[in-house]
């Protein structure tokens, strides 16, 4: 009874696979934040390496994955498939699950998988710094340890109640030699305006994202990096996915159903778009992201252009959007909150190509229970979405006396959420639906696009 | 370049080395802490199923590894073996470093290799609840994981500072299933005890050992479980060491030294003690341990019999130490801190067949920060010590114009010691060699053994 389906280093991906060339319609242009104008590559050369613009909008279906990129993510990748059988055992299933592991990378979980590829490009081309934003501090981690291979300054603006609540996350980039400031922070006109009206604000990743973006525009040798979201960061993730591909391959297996959690959808993007190209090339397969009903974007939003961030100051884009303003409650799965959601994700979803189910987070959390009982694996909140899908899919298929293959990415682990799990275990969470009224009053607020 | 070394699943071992068929001499007994004879298995049938018991004292230099254990250890094992290409271009060393990362495991470190066996007897023998100690929490989580997948209960007594100050490992073990009391608790006589004379105690290793033995002893259904230093549980460990070599192997090399870093020692004895049957089997090959000027029991320790636990409820055993109420600083490197070693360990060192070495934490963590930074994995500060005896043999053999192949266990991850790195970055910690004056105090206290 094997458990862990394992490839070997040769079998790391040599290319990235870019669904911009699958689409069922041309992708919908960026829009500049103030003028609604569509965006040229110029515009977005103050922030991105020219290399990683290209990839943005490239028609390329496979894009060559560099050397030095792979040699870096050899040093966790190919990740692990696991066959859950502990975790089927648990549940009563008669259907097969498998789960990709991302927690195996040093910090935890996918997002090096395109932080390594950004800070080479940036590298490359002479960049000296990288500037970002982190809430919980997943992604500034994970650009802390590939800048640092690379010999890069990182700063990164770390929402200030994060900071305070989440030393581990921060001394994980400290000590891979970040600089980490809390946001608001003085470093920024932006950080001080805002400390200037309120002295006391905790911050928000809408803020650290706005001091991140001035920090990179105003300084010529730093650029800007993004986790999620733009189409070549859910690029650099389809490494996930292929590896998934050739490690059911290995077993002689195909999923009827590849399922990840989304915030802004990199990591759902990165296990599913190579199996969009299987069902592109006629294989059945169905592609579900999981959210939280708590910020409900693909279930519950609009398919509309609408600023990426919160005090509009970065590219407008269609997709699936809440409103720019619109403030999730204080849900553990931090990484889920977001307003958006990826353009290209949004868009095969309006389609019809993949589907999209929300989660209350008590429900999740008792299926990451389940699954760190059986699994052994104690899985991030975020992840612990994928589970519940996958969990559902299972007993779905059990009640319909069918039996299904289940694939799902468990993203990362969730070593540094254990507060998370102490609220479940002391009752202490509660569930919360976004209330369809602050919805609509959120929508009203989105740009007159011609 | 192949950076990882991997094994498949029916490679991990399907036999135990027990090192005890191959001694230079007789394992010494142990003794009764009460009356100093020799211990009979049934003195310790109250605290140990009898397979174990059978297993600390078996002349059988191969012991078969059950199906039900070999099924548990493939959810992480076989581990991986890296070779340090990061790490020799970071310290410009001549020389081949490997290492062996056991950091893979669901609780972070090796300590699950014995938790899984140590569970496995117990539930067999129809023991119901198992009871121990843990300090800083590695081997509580271990245990704790270990436990809830064989359905047995866990109960674990955490030095209260260690619970107080160490809420994530905590929060793993109850998220694992376990109870965890701060200890001294009210749980226990011995624990009532310390709190009536001490009601602000912050405890000790010395009195969660003691208020684990009372539970077992006292609890039909409870028995009590040790992650380190008994010879069973350095069996256990041997896979790590089995598993190096065939990884050795399959490069087609052979580590000149072998390195680990030592407390009760089972972690130094999982990797060295195949390599030590390769030595009585006339292979060229030196064994490293390496532990902290702290607490240097194999460095300036005695080779006596002692007791095992500080209030002198446990086994008496032939071994180096520093005194059984030796108390060491209060170094990071908590799973270093204790007075005495292995006493398979111990015998091999007095025997000149394996070496040590202690080191400061200055100096340890200034190997850690390199290894981190080259590398990217955030060593344990335990670990850390192998890394700076790994280091130091690489540049030892520059400095005599040699390449020698160096291979060290990463015992674990640290990251939930990243305080202990936040120190090191703001200049708090102070090295600390405990003065020779100290420990020939403690010494005097030495039980009168025939």
């Amino acid at each position: 009874m094997e458990t862990k389906i394992l490839l070997s280093e040769n079998e790391i991906p040599k290319q990235w696979y870019n669904a911009l060339a699958d689409l069922p319609s041309p992708f919908d242009p960026y829009l500049h934040p103030v003028t609604l104008k569509p965006m040229t590559p110029p515009d977005l050369a103050p922030l991105f390496p020219m290399a990683l613009i290209e990839q943005e909008l490239s028609p390329e279906r496979w894009v060559t994955i560099p050397d030095e990129v792979r040699d870096i993510l050899a040093m966790w990748r190919p990740s692990p498939m696991y066959r859950a059988h502990r975790l089927e055992k648990a549940i009563g299933t008669k259907s097969k699950i498998y789960y990709k592991y991302e927690g195996v990378s040093p910090a935890g979980s996918h997002k090096p998988n395109t932080a390594v590829a950004q800070a080479y490009y940036n590298k490359k081309e002479g960049i000296k710094r990288l500037a970002t934003e982190t809430g919980a501090g997943q992604w500034g981690s994970a650009l802390s340890f590939a800048g640092m291979l690379f010999g890069l300054k990182v700063t990164v603006y770390m929402v200030k109640i994060s900071y305070e609540q989440k030393p581990y996350r921060r001394l994980m980039m400290e000590t891979w030699g970040a600089e980490v400031f809390p946001s608001p922070s003085t470093k920024t006109n932006s950080g001080k305006a805002i400390l200037a009206e309120h002295p006391d604000s905790l911050g928000s990743l809408g803020i650290a994202i706005s001091e991140a973006v001035e920090d990179a525009a105003t300084h010529d040798d730093t650029h800007y990096s993004l986790g999620s979201v733009l189409n070549h960061v859910c690029m650099h993730q389809t490494v996930v996915g292929l590896e998934a591909q050739a490690q059911m391959k290995k077993v002689g297996d195909y999923p009827d159903v590849v399922i990840g959690c989304v915030g802004g959808g990199s990591n759902f993007a990165g296990i599913a778009l190579p199996f969009y190209y299987d069902k592109v090339n006629g294989k059945k397969v169905r592609l579900v992201a999981v959210e939280p009903t708590a910020c409900p974007s693909l279930t519950k939003g609009v398919y509309a252009y609408d600023w990426g961030d919160t005090i509009r100051s970065g590219p407008v884009a269609k997709m699936y959007t809440l409103g720019h303003d619109f403030i999730p409650s204080g849900i553990h799965a931090g990484g889920l909150r977001y307003h958006g959601d990826s353009p290209l994700i949004s868009k095969l979803v309006k389609a019809g190509l993949m589907e999209a189910v929300a989660y209350n987070q008590i429900p999740v959390f008792e299926a990451a229970m389940i699954f760190a009982k059986s699994e052994g694996i104690i899985p991030a909140p975020e992840s612990a979405h994928a589970i519940k899908g996958a969990v559902d899919e299972a007993k779905k298929a059990d009640s319909e006396g069918k039996q299904k293959t289940i694939l799902f990415n468990l993203s990362g682990h969730g070593f540094f959420d254990l507060k998370a799990y102490d609220d479940y275990l002391r009752g202490k969470l509660s569930d919360y639906e976004h209330p369809e009224e602050a919805i609509k009053e959120a929508l009203k607020k989105l740009p007159k696009v011609a």
